[in-house]
């Protein structure tokens, strides 16, 4: 049995020295693949765990440890293993960057861009014509990401992307494997929390999808929704309850498969 | 004898989940404080340990480890031992943000607040005043950064600001402290590093300031130059040479000044 767990977050790089972090320690993670781990024969089990450069690793032996920088960097490499290998199942608990760099400028660079192609209109200059000014304007680089951006500055201005949504090439590179999705959300009512997370399950084909508020992860505490196919779900109260329920779930699912 | 040193890197929130920090991992430092413990008997030292939330620890013991989080973070604590305590010696290696998030936006916020500015006002518009209005689009805050900003949103703009010099504050504060500033540059010419690390120096009143690149520091080699107030210099390569030469100095520093 082949089975691959994402854990930690991504790290995506400002310039030589900065990056955007998310606070995701890999905790969870590593308590997935521990339990998963013990409950399976190290003859039966590759597991393999994807996780950011400073994340929590699994205490258990024999886990294929593979460390991943930016979104990039997981999608290569998750692409090779669902293409060279059989992979039973993922159980993606990374958080993903949603936004990486797309250009660093500042508002000096920004309202002299603008100020120029104003200039250079020859008739009045409509409101639809301004935005796209502005917008062509916050575009364009002015600072070397290469470097270090100097501390001289007075305000740089980080103008962000999106990047691609690494859960949904999994059910499309390899359709058999069995996929659990996560749903972090800040401050949302719990209804709206577990709409959410059923709509990404549905959109990206996953067998299910552990739901979360971060104002629910605090102190050690750690409240989730685990929610199936079938749109039934179960309450999961602390890290070890989730790993647990992920597990039970995951495995039992890979058993009907095989029936 | 008291002696802080702080080691790792700050972060600096951008939303509930997302952080700016930098790639410093506390290595150096916590080799530094290890080399001071080794020197100074447990009886005589008192030392603080000052770091970000994932950086490397000392392996002795008896040191206090104070988890740090932002700059206004380190600040605080820091000003809080050197108002209520007598400290020796600084060695401040913490890679500490130059920056903090001043706003969130969008190219479609700052669009409208430019355009609707524009509209607003009655002669034409110079370019001054058109470089006035960009800057002050800028400065909106448009995203309510308590929340986890929406992965729905094409490009979040993200306007940053300057941070305190925590260095400036140290002589301030307690002018007898013995004080070791870092400088970290990246690809530029050994002068160049040395002039910019010796003009920190002077600036802040350090007593030693180690100048490094980070085209230098790979593969767990880390190259540095230590100057003095006097202007001469060590070469030094690797961690454990650098936390020998700046734990030399300081103690030889501090033995000068109770002759």
């Amino acid at each position: 049995m082949k089975i691959i767990v994402t854990a930690g977050g991504t790290r995506e790089r400002i310039d030589a020295v900065r990056s955007i972090t998310n606070g995701a320690t890999g905790r969870l993670g590593s308590l997935i693949a521990d339990e998963l781990s013990h409950r399976i024969s190290t003859q039966e089990l590759t597991l393999y765990y994807l996780c950011g450069t400073g994340a929590a690793v699994p205490a258990a032996e024999n886990i294929r440890i593979i460390r991943i920088e930016g979104t990039e960097d997981l999608q290569s490499k998750l692409e090779t293993l669902l293409r060279t290998e059989q992979i039973d199942a993922v159980i993606h608990s990374m958080a993903v960057s949603d936004y990486k760099i797309s250009s660093i400028t500042t508002p000096e660079q920004i309202a002299e861009s603008v100020a120029g192609k104003f200039a250079a209109s020859k008739s009045p200059v409509s409101q639809e014509k301004l935005r796209s000014i502005v917008e062509s304007a916050l575009s364009e680089e002015a600072i070397d990401a290469n470097r270090k951006i100097s501390s001289q500055l007075e305000h740089p201005v980080l103008v962000l992307q999106k990047t691609k949504k690494i859960i949904e090439m999994i059910k499309k590179e390899s359709p058999q494997t069995v996929l659990v999705g996560f749903k972090l959300l800040s401050g949302v009512s719990e209804s709206q929390l577990i709409d959410t997370a059923y709509r990404l399950l549905v959109k990206n084909k996953c067998d299910f999808v552990l739901a979360n508020d971060t104002d629910s992860i605090k102190d050690g505490n750690h409240e989730g929704f685990l929610i199936d196919a079938g749109a039934s779900m179960i309450k999961l109260e602390g890290k070890e309850a989730i790993a647990k329920g992920i597990a039970d779930c995951v495995l039992k699912k890979l058993l009907e498969n095989v029936k």
